[in-house]
């Protein structure tokens, strides 16, 4: 197996994924927002870039049947249903809905791996299975969302320790990337405490989403490995 | 003192370094290279782009007074007097001499940086001088070249390694990069094994160069400290 990890989307750029399994990671909080919301029954997540690409999309499938949510700069938009807090993507609130996601950096992410065999959505809530559904693929492919174009220590922590998920499956071949956040997944483990000191951990906290860090350090919450297949996620398998 | 690292050269697009000082890090094997030059005497090196602007800068310079080097794709330029190797420049070949230089990655890292209050360059060889240089600097802003707009596994771990080298300055705040590559060079030495696992040690073994992997790997074979005045890089001091 061949693993790649690309620390921001711009570092993907020139790459072509296409035969890869790809593994996209926006862990505060994109990814984890959406495992939670599917793993609580939520029937498909349609990731967007814009606020008016969200209610576009959600009055075509039928508004009702939809949760428009995201946020831009971590605090939720006027108009929409929900943020992009975990925490509030509960049974109640999200179970046989379709739900529409702008995010920042996340649905970036996306749209640069949609070309790839397989798009998987990962995060440490899902890790174990995430990885278990790459695990036969020749060539892999971690896209990390980054902070606006930047590397982001929670992303590439989560893509290390899916790394060190992947390690029973035989030789491997690594690029610097993979090398490097495989390096960081063997001295640090996801926590509320390391996510306090990161660039995205601490813009949550300054807005008063300090529990969402707690939240998305959680290792296997989820038995799910959610899937994007022209440009809609669902709960996979 | 706050600490910044950046893998790549893009990721610094849009963060101003004014008022920093600035730590430009390729090593493989621009950093190295013009380290290891300016320890055998050679009086001053003028980081250039292109070829023809290597050319045009020796002749008004005095082409005799200086030795054209420089690489593409790790390979020596038709007609320069010397490539890339840092074993190339000896005290022989180089004392007295001005060296206008031309490298891929290592170029665009100086003028990307060439706005700080200093510019220092660093590699393995001068670890600690480097480190030494900016030792008082509220703000220090680390540039790794990166490999073609990618992250480089030897310039942040190298990177990493400066950032252990100040640690005793003191309260420090780190961004996401600089965190991350303490973290790596925490569990990560320099070596030509080590290099010879990442792509731009690779590269240089495919084309015959394997010796130069061990020659950068060396920490502190050089008690200097380079550094960049509009765009000429001296022994510093």
């Amino acid at each position: 197996m061949r693993v790649e990890l690309y620390n921001t989307i711009t570092e993907l750029e020139g790459v072509s994924v296409q035969g890869a399994a790809a593994l996209v990671i926006d862990v505060l909080r994109a990814t984890s927002t959406l495992t939670e919301a599917l793993a609580n029954g939520a029937l498909a997540v349609y990731p967007v870039l814009s606020a008016e690409e969200a209610v576009r999309i959600a009055n075509s499938l039928g508004r009702d049947e939809c949760i428009v949510c995201g946020e831009r700069n971590g605090l939720p938009i006027e108009g929409f249903d929900l943020g992009n807090s975990p925490r509030e993507f509960t049974p109640d609130a999200v179970d046989r809905r379709k739900l529409v996601m702008t995010t920042t950096n996340g649905t970036r992410a996306f749209i640069a791996a949609q070309d790839a065999d397989r798009v998987v959505a990962a995060s440490f809530l899902n890790l174990s299975a995430a990885a278990a559904a790459v695990e036969d693929a020749e060539r892999v492919v971690i896209v990390c969302a980054g902070k606006e174009d930047r590397f982001s220590f929670d992303d590439t922590l989560c893509g290390g320790h899916l790394i060190e998920k992947l390690r029973a499956s035989g030789d491997r071949e690594l690029n610097d990337g993979a090398l490097a956040a495989r390096a960081l997944a063997r001295s640090n483990k996801p926590s509320a405490k390391i996510f306090g000191q990161v660039a995205a951990g601490r813009a949550l906290a300054s807005i008063g989403l300090e529990p969402d860090l707690a939240f998305c350090a959680q290792v296997d919450r989820h038995e799910l490995a959610p899937v994007m297949v022209d440009r809609v996620i669902r709960a996979g398998g």
